[in-house]
């Protein structure tokens, strides 16, 4: 756009740039020998928050990326609801994530890999707010691959 | 039980004793005009960890009752996972808060009052660890009153 005859450049970015952003989270968790699943909140184009899945490093199982990036971004907002905001997450969030999704009405999720063994649709597929637009499948190969390639590690 | 002659006093307490407890930390939420729900967790006779719903002081919805004690539990004990553990909860757990203890693979819930709006079996009854023995109804009526006392000033 013009403005005082200098050209301002105003970038929206896309979901593949904030997904991208998603997974160096998870490249951090592999780093903590976590299992790697990372997260990013945006909200009016910006990041407000971003984490990665600390249960082993915090020895807490809340601690899953999406429940740290939850209170992150509502800390952010100084509001519990994440209204306008979209959820980048390279892991299909579990029943705990989406129950804590569910509470603050958050707008938007866009997942990479599903989780067929402990993703939220193995226990209710409808389990989100009604107001949540869910998306998935975005860099759903690297995703599944950093885990499958953690676990094979693990064995 | 007889110890170098002198009488040694070994109280066990009920399941009463405790949820009696639970119900006093949703006393102290009420007290902060917060949704009055009250948390314990106890390992060995011992309370290991209270708490009470705090989602409106912190702007949390992650800040259940039940998510504040498994994060303390699994502190104090130095492990994610709360074995031989019982959670005594004035209400029904929401589905993330079941997320969550199923993570925990905790062994015992005891839970007052039913939540038939937005409990966890609303979702999934069967969401829980297959290893977690789940009971009901210690201190219902009071545990119910206190929260439908509260709703009913906040219309």
């Amino acid at each position: 756009m013009y403005l005082s005859g200098k050209i301002c450049k105003v970038e929206i970015y896309s979901d593949a740039h904030f997904m991208k952003l998603a997974y160096q989270e998870a490249e951090k968790a592999e780093a903590r020998d976590e299992v790697p699943v990372g997260a990013i909140i945006v909200s009016d184009h910006q990041i407000i928050a971003r984490g990665h899945n600390l249960t082993e490093t915090l020895n807490d199982v809340t601690a899953h990326a999406e429940m740290q990036v939850i209170t992150a971004a509502a800390n952010t907002l100084g509001s519990k609801y994440l209204w306008d905001c979209t959820l980048y997450v390279t892991l299909e969030p579990c029943p705990m994530c989406a129950g804590a999704l569910f509470w603050s009405q958050i707008s938007r999720i866009v997942y990479a890999a599903s989780d067929v063994k402990r993703g939220y649709r193995t226990v209710n597929s409808k389990m989100l707010h009604p107001k949540t637009k869910i998306e998935s499948g975005l860099m759903e190969e690297e995703a599944a691959e950093i885990l499958v390639n953690f676990f094979r590690k693990k064995r």
